[in-house]
């Protein structure tokens, strides 16, 4: 798979996969996963969070993660920081781009993070003059969290979200995608706030962070697809995004998207049959912890041949 | 809910939902069942086959079931049937309308009902003169089974979809839907299909019936509504459509389709707290079937208010 895939699979099982679990996976077990969803095609991949190891142990090994990660040729290493000292880590690790959630709703802002929306936009300009000052070719992106909608204060405003892009553009954020943190999101939602996003950043708009929570994962995302999104967060087995119910998972099952896509004709680089090797190898690691994907469990349809829908 | 809505959501549990599985029920919980899903606001059921009780007793009362079901008042009281035998029964018990499955793949026409697709094509037309003759204000839709692929042919061409499609109206059906039999489709190809389809038949062009197979059902009817269709098959709990593993439901859940489209702002005519009551009457009726249901797992979105979305 040579030329440039027309779309951009960003697996954050990694991070959001393990974040919602209680086991902490070993660190060996994680080098291999990422090694295997690497070899599977994946060339953005958030390997991990940077913060207190007291709050949450699953990320207490993220630089050494973060360390391995780099050393594979051609991969997008993300972290997750919450904030300015998780910055200075992931920075210090060596991350090839942070990543920072900012919620959409003030309610949620509070109490994910104890500041307010405006506190955080100030924190991301904090984190850029520290990435210019320390690691001028880092990556920031800043992704909206809750944007299509708040367990907390129930609808988001989408001049709110539009407005708060505006804002973290303007503090010096290099992207700016749109999470659906609690699988609130419909396809005409989700038209139109990509839509205003792109108009509003152009080549600054960033991924769609769709979650599968109410089933409409994937309308999302070929809804985020028609309206010019190019990257898509999914995470492998749909571990992580905070599932509600058995059978709900959260996160958009990166088999199934990579699925849909290649089925479409729309290449994701993602070799299938490896995917699915990269799954054995996560669960392998996580005996008991439930995971998702119809695709694996239906298998693919008889004759489909990954890449005949693009000849 | 006076006006029109924008879309027709065609229910099928008590048909494809009840064929698929060992358990037969009762003639008076299927009552029951019709009329909580009359209830919510459903105006097209599709309520029972017409095939020999000893193959399927799951549908021996069939004209039972018909002569309840168009007592309801604006209700579309839909009957399967494979051959023109059935087609005496369903059209002798006062169907509304009679849908009749034609494959497009040969060998799955020859495994389903031991005739080839030109023989179905004569049997339909066979059911047109029996209905002139006997029912005149009867309508027949003749539905292409396996259009998006086969899962003994694998894939199958698109050219013979829509040949067989002119073939069936040259036949006398009134009306030609698509349905994704086996899970295979994919958005591309929906679009694709059913735009070709509206081209040769105009307002002849009925039902996207998909399936969740592979998790795409939700993604694949949001492609056929935006290239034109306005009546979706869906069954209340995913009930039927050979699911393949736990999980894996077949058919698109009614509820979260109702879901997706209301959030969207496309009204269904079907109140969803109502929907969740006849979900309540039918699992009932079905102990230890497994049902499926993003939406009914997860909860509505907190401060949905159903229409709200159109205001």
């Amino acid at each position: 798979m040579a030329s440039t895939p027309d779309v951009l699979i960003s697996e954050c099982g990694p991070r959001d996969g393990l974040q919602s679990i209680d086991v902490v996976m070993a660190t060996d077990d994680k080098r291999r996963w990422i090694d295997a969803l690497y070899a599977a095609g994946l060339r953005e991949i958030e390997v991990c969070s940077f913060v207190p190891p007291r709050l949450m142990p699953q990320m207490a090994d993220a630089a050494e993660v973060v360390r391995h990660a780099v050393r594979l040729p051609g991969l997008q290493v993300l972290a997750l920081v919450p904030n300015l000292r998780g910055a200075e880590s992931a920075l210090e690790a060596g991350a090839h781009r942070i990543t920072i959630p900012v919620s959409a709703s003030e309610a949620h802002s509070l109490a994910n993070v104890r500041k307010t929306r405006a506190q955080m936009v100030e924190e991301v300009a904090r984190i850029v003059e520290l990435r210019n000052a320390r690691a001028p070719h880092a990556g920031i992106e800043a992704n909206i969290s809750v944007a299509f909608g708040c367990s907390i204060q129930g609808a988001v405003p989408e001049d709110d979200v539009i407005e708060l892009a505006q804002q973290l553009a303007a503090a010096g954020a290099g992207e700016t995608g749109l999470s659906d943190t609690t699988g609130y999101g419909n396809p005409a939602q989700t038209r139109r706030l990509f839509t205003r996003l792109h108009e509003m950043l152009g080549p600054k708009a960033g991924a769609a962070h769709m979650h599968n929570t109410r089933g409409l994962g994937l309308a999302n995302c070929l809804a985020a697809y028609e309206a010019g999104v190019r990257t898509f967060d999914s995470s492998l087995g749909g571990l992580g995004g905070c599932p509600y119910a058995p059978g709900a998972s959260g996160n958009v099952v990166t088999e199934d998207l990579v699925f849909m896509f290649e089925a479409m004709g729309v290449s994701t680089g993602i070799d299938l049959s490896k995917l699915e090797a990269a799954r054995d190898v996560m669960t392998r690691a996580l005996p008991g912890v439930p995971v998702y994907g119809m695709v694996h469990e239906a298998g693919l349809p008889k004759g489909f041949v990954q890449g005949a829908a693009r000849v």
